[in-house]
């Protein structure tokens, strides 16, 4: 009835990334997908003819940023997020609760939810389960996510405990709050538990008793180790149901990417490439390439050899450079749009490799020449 | 042997407006034209595709700025403007002499040329008739720009007699300075006199003395009313040879190109369109759009309904609010790209009907619905 599905295509042989197929009324996403953040209703800088270009099935938008402003009020009677936007493929919005709770010094946490002053403005606004799960439907995204505590980091035991009873508390009252025969969007589940295995398993298991067509892993890159992020991310893909798609949210470099596919994980988001892109740290097949570096001033070499991108078929990194260091809008939009495409262009490949049981291999060979000069 | 030449194709019957064709090594261009500025070797905040697809011909780009950062040597290394840019079309430079003369505190002028500090550092640098060539010559622009001295406004008759004497013998020095055996470039020379008739024409007959291949019109836009700048704008126009392409420097107001072309001048840049599009002041049919009024809020409609850009075709007058309210920088994207198509497509549609001998028809039209709402 609702044009979702979500379809396991294949398992590699010699790990646990996964080859899947999602699909929404608005796009057919293959996976493991890696969604472009576009926080105010735009991938910043980024034409959206030339984010079509790059093909990316999927994109994110923040909650938090688009209910201060336009408003979701606003947007819904503009037709929804699609079309207010002008983007056809499918869209993900988060909970707007990682931003809330990123600022602390200006929100006060209680059981019905989150009182927090604007960043824009300081006005005073209160987010709960409820009013986000109401605010992502008027913006209308494909998928929309739980209203989840992010567990700071460090915490205890005990406290990492409270936080996600809080958050499965609050679960319960999205999945009250969601109409899921509204048809028009999936609401999915996010796992807490901070850095502790029995808490992220006990969470998985209360979730999928609420049973969400898809689970987010939360709570990771946020200061922990890589070997936690990795263990955590491991153990909580290995509990939860294979026929789920599965995201881990806010994560991560492009090693981190082949490390969380080869642990099961199907969707992830980051600002990096962008974030990067707009400071003038670019990526390249051998490691990162900072392009303000005075060596690159007379350097006609396209960015990266050996990708196909039409910013490195077309410019130098000696007019890469001007363009940063005369703060040229332009050098924006050039270093996002070749970061995505190397981001998404290392899930293709990773698509690719999975399907001809070769992932791994493809992993060392990517990451020997990636770190080597990283 | 230099792949330059122009060509008087049709003067309107009705008026001094004049279809040529202008060919450089680069680019065919049909005038009259108006040239976008990309002073920065990048017309601020557009990909050189969406350029392309402007298809503008020619653009303009700013010495002074190039020859501060990223520096004429390093470009003339990496092969020159056109390919440091990517921008395989023709390019037109200025001498740079008006952005020198433009920050007074900063500058000292002299017979032999002007002494000037750095906006950027405030290193100290030299300008004269021989260096700014030497400069253009290292960028290698198709036209380039004799150094003159933008006489300041008001000034009284012998103030413009003097500058103007100075502009001719530094006029002598660039054509002594210039290799015209190169025959990679034309220069051009550039009419001061202020607004005195006399000088005007004085200054016309000594310069066609000097037989450069095209005439600028200088000093104008600078303060004057509409009616002396249109004035002097005719009487010098009606002195220059017919043969040669006339441009009308730093103007103007869509009005502004109407005014001028039935005055028989072909070519125009100015910073409007594109300055303007970045504060979020907008063309269209019916005049000037502020995109940040509230009453553009939940507006579904395009920036213009008669226009067929690509944003206009794309976006909402709501969602270009939106970018521009949120500082984000697609705004400067969207805008400008706009804004530009709307200047070039009535230069498409006034040489379309100097073509059919309607031109006074267009202008009548075309202003009467623009002025009416400006």
């Amino acid at each position: 009835m609702s044009g979702f599905s979500f379809e396991l295509i294949h398992t590699d042989r010699l790990s646990g990334a996964r080859r899947g197929r999602l699909t929404t009324p608005h796009s057919v996403i293959e996976t493991p997908v890696f969604m472009p953040v576009g926080t105010a209703a735009t991938v910043k800088a980024v034409p959206q003819d030339y984010l079509a270009d790059l093909d990316p099935r999927i994109i994110l938008a923040n909650t938090y940023h688009l209910y201060l402003r336009p408003g979701h009020e606003l947007i819904r009677r503009l037709g929804g997020l699609h079309r207010f936007m002008a983007w056809p493929q499918s869209l993900l919005t988060d909970s707007g609760g990682f931003q809330v709770f990123s600022q602390r010094e200006l929100r006060r946490i209680s059981e019905e939810g989150v009182h927090f002053r604007s960043h824009l403005d300081g006005s005073a606004h209160f987010l709960s389960p409820e009013t986000s799960i109401r605010i992502q439907q008027d913006l209308g995204a494909d998928i929309i996510m739980a209203f989840d505590e992010c567990t700071p980091y460090p915490a205890t035991w005990q406290e990492c405990r409270d936080s996600m009873e809080l958050t499965l508390r609050w679960a319960e009252r999205c999945r009250a709050a969601f109409d899921r025969n509204n048809g028009r969007q999936w609401l999915f589940g996010i796992v807490q538990g901070g850095v502790y295995p029995d808490l992220r398993r006990e969470c998985v298991e209360r979730l999928l008793a609420m049973d969400f067509p898809g689970y987010a892993i939360g709570g990771l890159s946020v200061g922990e180790s890589r070997r936690d992020m990795y263990g955590i991310c491991e153990l909580t893909a290995a509990v939860l149901p294979a026929d789920r798609p599965r995201y881990l949210m806010g994560v991560g470099t492009p090693e981190d990417l082949f490390r969380a596919v080869e642990r099961g994980v199907d969707m992830f988001d980051c600002v990096m490439p962008t974030r990067n892109a707009r400071n003038g740290c670019l990526f390249t097949r051998h490691g990162k390439l900072i392009i303000k570096n005075a060596r690159y001033a007379e350097d006609e070499s396209p960015l990266d050899a050996e990708c196909g991108c039409r910013v490195c078929r077309t410019y130098s990194r000696a007019y890469l450079r001007h363009l940063y260091q005369s703060s040229e809008m332009l050098a924006a939009t050039l270093n996002t749009y070749h970061n995505l495409y190397f981001y998404l262009d290392i899930m293709c490949k990773i698509r690719q490799s999975i399907a001809l049981d070769r992932f791994c291999e493809f992993r060392d060979s990517f990451l020997s020449s990636y770190l080597a000069s990283a």
